[in-house]
Order: structure tokens, then C-alpha cells, then sequence
């Protein structure tokens, strides 16, 4: 990026962001680095947050703009990949009605083969990319390729997502611990693969991802285990968006809940006693409630 | 916030950021709204992230370029705290060697009191305000006081200072329960705040906040209720600093590791199979092995 003082071009505006940092430390002597120039060949793995395009982070922006191709997600917003420069590229990894959608190895692949073009390739996905993202699978396929990579930490919508629905994911006098779990492979094998007893007994707060359509079979697991079919329960759908949901009600109801609120994906499920928090903290949207 | 067109001084600058998604939406029916303006009065609850100044999210930089009163803790770097205006005050609300540290009644108070003054009042954390941060209490005196209030989330650095380090907190061949617990309070009470039992069994992995102090207790408790002294371990400090360390060994030496390394606070601690993935996927600083 060449430096470009008063210039009021829109490419000069867009820059602004990169030298935020720079062009106005009052205090000369610490260390107020730019953000990282986005060198071709390389691959960045960022999340873009849960939906509000406000929760993205400084790194997510710069990458944005300097992208030349953009891999997303299914739940990257439009309003995010408008972030990019005119020229660069999108391309849609995630699942779409009717068409096949691209498996891990058509994605790793597809990095791997713009990055050896020459491209700055961003690797965008919704939330935390290390969060149930696969990131991880993405990074290692990247370094066995020799592909040079960095990560992107995005807030995860377990986390963030729940800010705005005014549920703390951890409360002193509620919990110390939180669990935070996939959803949607519950009660599809005969060996679960989560130990829902130990979860059960392990957290008091437990954050479920990807969990809507699994929600009934969670409660029964879950209440097996030991937790009462009244605790708490919220479910959030299209957190921190415009058309964010918040419903709370019961555990042994939740699957009720869903469906009498014809409640969609994405969703984020909570159960404990944080919960209760929500009826006084909910500063984003409005509360509805199951009774 | 006044509209200025090919303003050049440093005020409009600064306020490019809040412009950023409204000037250069490609797409005009795309609502791009830009981000909010701080009214006097209120309290917004900002994560700042666990240390780079790059992982602040852009509702963060709003508000600390809005904030008349920012009230911060001992984990907001300078680097951060610099973004504001310049006639912004900074109230240091953390612990201070020597010198006794603001109680949490203490913050509330002020928090309150300065909103009831007509202060834009940033009350700012490190990482995320609902993540061990007592954002929820704030929050509770805050509607209690009826003074209005939003939430930042931040990312936090048992997510994002562990992605630093090249550690997934979730990978699919590893585990699809992880669990986030406190560690300062850690064999400190007969009856242990945390079911160590159960936390063992619940997850594969397992992220340590606060722990440093408690390791030796903490690697017993966990090696007590089954897990193997073999199993990785990583201990990240300063994540995602200029300053970021991370030394992979066994459970069973951990305090040692800690100790041999002169490793000091702030910092993460993770268990399980993902930290095997920082040999390959660490790519910000370097990785100290404890052998």
C-alpha cells in the first residue's frame, strides 16, 4: 500500500482503516504497527463474526480489503463481502439449495490452487474459524501444501451472539465453567459422541451449536443426565443481525418452543441458569418468552 | 457525528472508520447502516480483545473514538487506550501493585456516576466482557441504576490467543465438546468450586483461565480424575502480542514447565489433542517445547 496523504480519492478512504493506527497516536513512542499488508500467494483464515457487520474485527476488514479472492461461508453476510475491492472475486463454499455443495476437499483444494496463482486468498467463514469451523483442517491441508497462512480469530457466535440476547456466557454466582458443543449429530449414532452425562454434570452453562434440528433428542440427553427438564433454556437465532430471535422457556419444551416460534438456523442454544439474565440484560431486540 | 465531504483534518479521518460501510457500498440497496453514535448518558460494556490491537472489532474502535470516560483494566494495552480522543479521560480501574485496586462496587459506582453526569462512558475489558470478565454484574447495576447500556463483545483469548498459537480450540478428529473454566480459585476451598470429575470426562479439551498460579493443583485434580499425565499441554502468555509465548509439554510437568520457562501472567492454559496441531500450525512467534 504506497502512502497517500491528503488524498480524498475513494481508494484514499478506504486506506483510512489500514493507517487508523498510525495516523493518530499521540504518543509517538509506542508501537502502533498498521495492519499487515496482504502479500499474494499467501491464504488468510478469518471469521467474520456472528452477523453484524460492526463485530468484525480490524484484521477482518484489511483482509477484506485486499483480498483478490474471497472463499465464504454460508453465513457470511452481504453486507460484510461488500467490503471488498471492486475486482475481487467471490466465491461461495457453503450449502446451496438443490446444488451440491463444496465437500472439505474441494475447499482446501480451491485454496491451495489460488494461493499457487499468485492470489491473496481470504478464507472467510462466519464466527471463530478454530469454533466448530474447521479451520484447523483448512490450516493443516495449507501447511502439508506449503501454502503460508495466518488466522483470523472472529467472535464466535456461542459467545457474542449471546451478548446481544443479554446472556453472559459465565456469571460468578452462576457458573465457572461453560461447555461449549456441537449439536448436530446428537442421537444419530448408537455411541454418542459427546458424553452428555459428563457435559450434564460438568458445566452449569452449556452452549449448543448447530443444534436446531436436534433439539429435542439434546433435552432428552440432557435430562437423562441429571438436568431438570425446567431449567432455563434460550434460544437465539440470527444472532446480533437485524433479525435476531431471543426466546426463552424450558428445557423439557425447548423442541415445542422451536417449532410454535418457527424458529430457523442459524441458532444458538443456551441452557443454565445465565438464562434467567436475559430478562433484565436483553439491550438488542426484544425477548419473547415460551409461555 | 456531522457529514463531512473531502474533509481532511485528522477529526474526519478518525471518523472514516464509522463511514467505512456506508461509503463504499457497491451494491446501494445493501443496508449498510453505520455504526452507532455514542449518546451521552450511556455505558457501553467493549471486550478489546486479548492484545492486538488488530482484533479489535470495529464497534470497538467506535466507541473508544466516541467515549468521553473510559474505564479500563490492567489487560487494555496502550496501544488500544491511544485510539481515543484526545480530551477523553482514562480511568484505570485494575489492579496496581502496591496500591489498592478498585472493588467491583467501586467500578459500578463510577460507571453510574459518570453516565449520571452525561459522560459517554466506555467501560473497557480485555477479551470479552461475558467471558470471566463480571460484565454481566456491570450490566445487572447498570439496568438496576436504570442507566442504559449496549454490549461489545470481544474476542476472547481462550479462542483467539489460542488460534495465535496455532491451537484450535475445537478440531474434528480431536473434540466436538470444548470447556472454558477459571483456574485461579483452583484447590483454594475444601469444597472445590468446579467439578473437576466431570469436566475431565465431559471434554477433550479444555481451556484454563487464570490458572497460572494454580497449575500444579490443577494438573492434580484433572490427573486425579483420570486424565493421563501425558496428555498435551500448552501454556500461551500474552497471547497475541509482540510478547506471546507458548511452551507445549505434559500435563504432569506443567507448573514446572511454567516455572523453568519463567512464564508470568496473563495467560491461557489448554489440555487435550489440539495442542499437538501448534507443531504444524503455529504461525505468529515461535513455539518452546518443555523438553
Amino acid at each position: 500500500m504506497s502512502k497517500v496523504d491528503k488524498d480524498t480519492s475513494p481508494e484514499a478512504a478506504q486506506q483510512d482503516i489500514v493507517r487508523l493506527k498510525l495516523s493518530q497516536s499521540p504518543v509517538p513512542d509506542i508501537e502502533l504497527q498498521g495492519l499487515p499488508v496482504f502479500a499474494p500467494g499467501w491464504v488468510w483464515l478469518a471469521g467474520a463474526g456472528p452477523g453484524d457487520p460492526g463485530l468484525l474485527t480490524l484484521h477482518a476488514v484489511n483482509a477484506l480489503k485486499q483480498a483478490d479472492k474471497v472463499v465464504y461461508d454460508a453465513l457470511v453476510s452481504e453486507d460484510i463481502l461488500s467490503l471488498v475491492k471492486p475486482e475481487a472475486e467471490l466465491l461461495y463454499a457453503g450449502k446451496r439449495g438443490g446444488k451440491p455443495s463444496w465437500n472439505q476437499q474441494d475447499i482446501t483444494d480451491k485454496l491451495i490452487e489460488l494461493a499457487g496463482q499468485g492470489h491473496r486468498v481470504l478464507r472467510l467463514k462466519g464466527g471463530d474459524p478454530f469454533v466448530f469451523g474447521r479451520g484447523g483442517e483448512e490450516a493443516q491441508a495449507l501447511v502439508a501444501a506449503q501454502v503460508p497462512f495466518r488466522v483470523i480469530p472472529g467472535i464466535s457466535a456461542g459467545v457474542g451472539g449471546l451478548g446481544y440476547a443479554g446472556i453472559p456466557v459465565t456469571h460468578r454466582d452462576v457458573n465457572h465453567a461453560v461447555t461449549f458443543v456441537t449439536g448436530h449429530l446428537a442421537g444419530k449414532h448408537e455411541n454418542e459422541l459427546l458424553d452428555w452425562h459428563a457435559i450434564a454434570k460438568a458445566s452449569p452453562v452449556i452452549v449448543i451449536y448447530m443444534a436446531m434440528s436436534r433439539l429435542a433428542v439434546i433435552a432428552d440427553l440432557l435430562m437423562a443426565a441429571g438436568r431438570a427438564g425446567d431449567e432455563p433454556v434460550a434460544i437465539v437465532t440470527h444472532a446480533t443481525t437485524p433479525n435476531q430471535r431471543v426466546v426463552t422457556g424450558r428445557l423439557a419444551e425447548a423442541a415445542q418452543m422451536a417449532k410454535r416460534h418457527k424458529l430457523e438456523p442459524p441458532s444458538i442454544i443456551v441452557i443454565g441458569g445465565v438464562v434467567d439474565l436475559a430478562s433484565s440484560l436483553a439491550w438488542f431486540g426484544s425477548l419473547e418468552s415460551a409461555d
